[in-house]
C-alpha cells in the first residue's frame, strides 16, 4: 500500500488493506448519572473490514437476522458499522471504497449494553485505520484544534456521549456536553463533548440480567432508545434533579475513594428509572433483590431492559481462588432470578433472560490486527481467526 | 462542676460554665451542585456562651442592629444562636438554663456566606458543649444509631445540608439527603443527611465580592433564602438537570485530581444562576470578568448576592513570597470591580460592595475554650479575649 505524506510533512497516511477492531459493551447512567456516566464492560464485538471488489456485510452472533445486512453498490446501508465507516472516510477526506465487513457480535442487541455505540465507535476506528488517518486523542486545553476528535465524531453520530466515551476509552467515563450558556463567553471551538476517566474500584464484578432477545425485539420498536426516551417527560421536578445531583457527586467521590459501601445511596435515581419501571416490571424488584442480597448497588443499564448489579468477591480474594459459595455475585444473581420469577404471569416474557457475570474493562476500542501492521516494530495481536 | 455518669457507665456528661465556639463561613452550590455541595471559608464567627442569672444576647460586628437581640425570661428568642442552644439542650434531655450569649460576627449577614448555618451550627456546638453531651460524628454503616448526629440536628433546623455540612466539618463537603425512594427498601433509621469530604486542591484562593449591607438588607426581606428560592420554578427542563449532573460529576472528579483547569466547565450552572441573575444584575458580568481575567471558575455563593471566584497564586508559590502583581486574585478582583462598575446607573446599589480575598478552611466549628476545659491534659486554645 502507498504511504501518503502531506505537504506540511507532518501528516503521514498509511492506508490499509484490512483491519480488525475490537470494541466493548458499555453501560450508561449508572443510576443517577443520566446522560453523564458510562462504563466499559468486558463483552466485546469484533469488526473486520477488508477492501474488496464490492460492498458486503456479514453478521455472526448477537443480532443475526435482526440487523439489516443490505448494502447498495455504493455502500448505501442502514447498518451502523457501514454508516460509521463512511463517516470515517469522509472525515479523512476520502470516499469509502468497496469493503467486506464482518461483525462478530457478542454484545446483546437492544439490551442497554451500548450495542449501537459499539457499532459507531468500532466502525469509526476501523474506518480511520483503514484510511490510515490518525486522530488526536486526549484533551489539551491549549490546543485550538478540535480535541478528542474520535469522541466528537462518535457523539455527533450517537447524539449523546455517555456510551461512546467508555466504548472509546474504556473504564468509567464521565462526559460533559459543552455548549455556550448564559454565564460563559461563546466557545471558540465546536467541541461537542469532553470525557474524563473516573477510577474504577478494584475487584468490581458485574451481574447483569439481560431479558431474552425475543422480548427485547418484540417489546420495543427498532429504535428502542428513542422510544425509551419518549417515556421521559421534558420537564421534571427540581427536587428530582437535586436528588440526582447529590447522588452523582457521591458516586464520583465513592469511585475515587474505592468505597463501594456508598453505592447503595450513590446508584439511586429519580430521573429515568421510576419512569421506565412502568414498562419494565422486572426493574425495581430486581434492583431491590440485588441490594438485599449484598450487591453494592444496582441500576438499569442505559435505557434497559438489562438490570446491572455491582458486586465484589465476598472475601476480597482473587475470584479464581474462591469457592463458588464465597462469591457475592452468585448470591446476587440467584436473588435477582428469584425476584424476576416471582413476577405475576402477565410479566412472563421478562423471565426468559440470562445472566452475564462480567467485569468492567479498562480498555476501549482498539485495532487488534491490521495489514500492513500499525507498527513495523511492535508485535501485532492475534484475532479470533489467529494472526493475520 | 459535677460530672454525670450514666447507668451504662459509657456516657460521661461534663456540664460547663462557659464555652467559646468558632464557626466558619460557608459557600454553597459551587455552580452546578445545587443543594449538594458546600465549602468552608476562613471567615469566622466566635460565639461565647456563659451560664448567667438571666438570658441576654450581645452582637458585635456584622449584622449589629439588624439581628434581633430580644430574649424573653425563659430564653424565647428569634435569634438563631439562642434557638440552636435550646435545641441542643433539648437534645441532651435538659432545659436551657439562663445564659449570656456574645456573638462576634465576621461572616457577612444575608450575603450567601452561610451566616444562618454558622449561627445554627455554632449554637448547637456551644449548647452541646455547655450541656456536656458528646455527639457521635462520622458515618458508620454498621451502626444502628443515628450517625452524624450534629449534621442531622443542623440539617433539621436549616432544611438543607449544603451549608451546615462544611460549617460542621470544614473543607469541601458533598451532602446527600436520604429518603425512601421507589427502588429502595424503607430505611431503618431516620437519618436525614450524610456528608463526605471532597479533597480541596492546594493553593486555592477565593475572591468574593460582597455587595454592601445596605443593598443586601434593603433588597431582600428578612428571610432572604426563602425569597431567593421562590425565584426558582418547581419544575425544570430535563436538559438543565443533565447539564448540572454532568458538571457536578466533572467538579467532584476535578477536585479529586486537583485539576483546577476543568473548573471553567465544572462551575457552570443552569439550575439557579440564570434565574437569580434576573434580580442580581452584577452576577453574570462578574462571573464572565473573573474567568476572563484568569479565575479557574466563578459562581454565585449560595443564594447570593456574593459572587465568588476560585483562583490560585499565579506562580504557584506561597502567597507571602509573591509580589502583588503575581497574584492572580488581584487581577481577578480588579476585573470583577471593573465589570460591576460598568453596570448601568439603575444598578448603582450593587457597586457599593467590597472584596474578601480568602481561602477555603479545612476545619469546621470547634470549641476554642471551655471552663472547665474539654480535656485535663490537652492544651486549650486562646480566644480573642486571651485565655479563659
Amino acid at each position: 500500500m502507498k504511504r501518503v505524506r502531506s505537504k506540511g510533512g507532518m501528516e503521514v497516511k498509511c492506508p490499509r488493506n484490512r483491519v480488525v477492531v475490537r470494541v466493548p459493551a458499555t453501560t450508561a447512567n449508572m443510576g443517577p448519572g443520566f446522560d453523564a456516566l458510562g462504563m466499559g464492560i468486558d463483552i466485546w464485538n469484533e469488526i473486520s473490514v477488508e477492501r474488496a471488489g464490492s460492498f458486503s456485510i456479514e453478521t455472526e452472533g448477537e443480532g443475526v437476522g435482526a440487523i439489516p445486512e443490505e448494502v447498495g453498490p455504493n455502500g448505501e446501508s442502514k447498518h451502523t458499522v457501514m454508516v460509521a465507516l463512511k463517516r470515517a472516510f469522509e472525515y479523512a477526506g476520502e470516499t469509502l471504497p468497496p469493503v467486506r465487513v464482518c461483525c462478530r457480535n457478542r454484545v446483546p442487541v437492544c439490551s442497554g449494553f451500548g450495542s449501537s455505540s459499539a457499532a459507531i465507535v468500532g466502525g469509526l476506528v476501523a474506518g480511520l485505520a483503514l484510511a490510515g488517518t490518525e486522530v488526536r486523542a486526549g484533551y489539551d486545553p491549549n490546543q485550538s484544534q478540535l480535541p478528542e476528535e474520535l469522541l466528537q465524531l462518535a457523539t455527533e453520530m450517537e447524539g449523546h456521549p455517555d456510551n461512546v466515551s467508555p466504548a472509546i476509552y474504556g473504564g468509567i467515563q464521565l462526559s460533559v456536553q459543552l455548549c455556550a450558556i448564559a454565564t460563559a463567553e461563546p466557545r471558540e471551538n465546536p467541541q461537542l463533548a469532553l470525557s474524563r476517566r473516573v477510577p474504577t474500584p478494584e475487584g468490581m464484578r458485574l451481574v447483569a440480567y439481560v431479558p431474552s432477545e425475543k422480548t427485547r425485539f418484540s417489546f420495543a420498536s427498532k429504535d428502542k432508545t428513542t422510544e425509551m426516551r419518549a417515556l421521559l417527560p421534558a420537564t421534571i421536578p427540581r427536587a428530582d434533579a437535586v436528588f440526582n445531583i447529590q447522588r452523582t457527586a457521591l458516586l464520583i467521590d465513592a469511585l475515587h475513594h474505592g468505597d463501594l459501601s456508598m453505592l447503595k445511596y450513590a446508584t439511586e435515581d429519580m430521573l429515568h428509572q421510576p419512569q421506565r419501571a412502568t414498562i419494565y416490571p422486572h426493574l425495581i424488584p430486581m434492583v431491590r433483590a440485588a441490594v438485599t442480597a449484598g450487591a453494592h448497588g444496582a441500576f438499569l443499564s442505559g435505557a434497559g431492559p438489562t438490570v446491572l448489579a455491582i458486586c465484589s468477591g465476598a472475601t476480597g480474594a482473587d475470584i479464581f481462588t474462591q469457592a463458588r459459595e464465597e462469591r457475592q455475585e452468585m448470591k446476587v444473581a440467584e436473588a435477582m432470578r428469584s425476584a424476576v420469577n416471582a413476577l405475576p404471569a402477565k410479566a412472563d416474557q421478562w423471565k426468559d433472560g440470562k445472566f452475564y457475570i462480567c467485569s468492567p474493562c479498562m480498555q476501549g476500542a482498539h485495532v487488534v490486527a491490521a495489514d500492513p501492521p500499525l507498527s513495523d516494530t511492535m508485535a501485532t495481536f492475534g484475532t479470533l481467526d489467529g494472526m493475520l
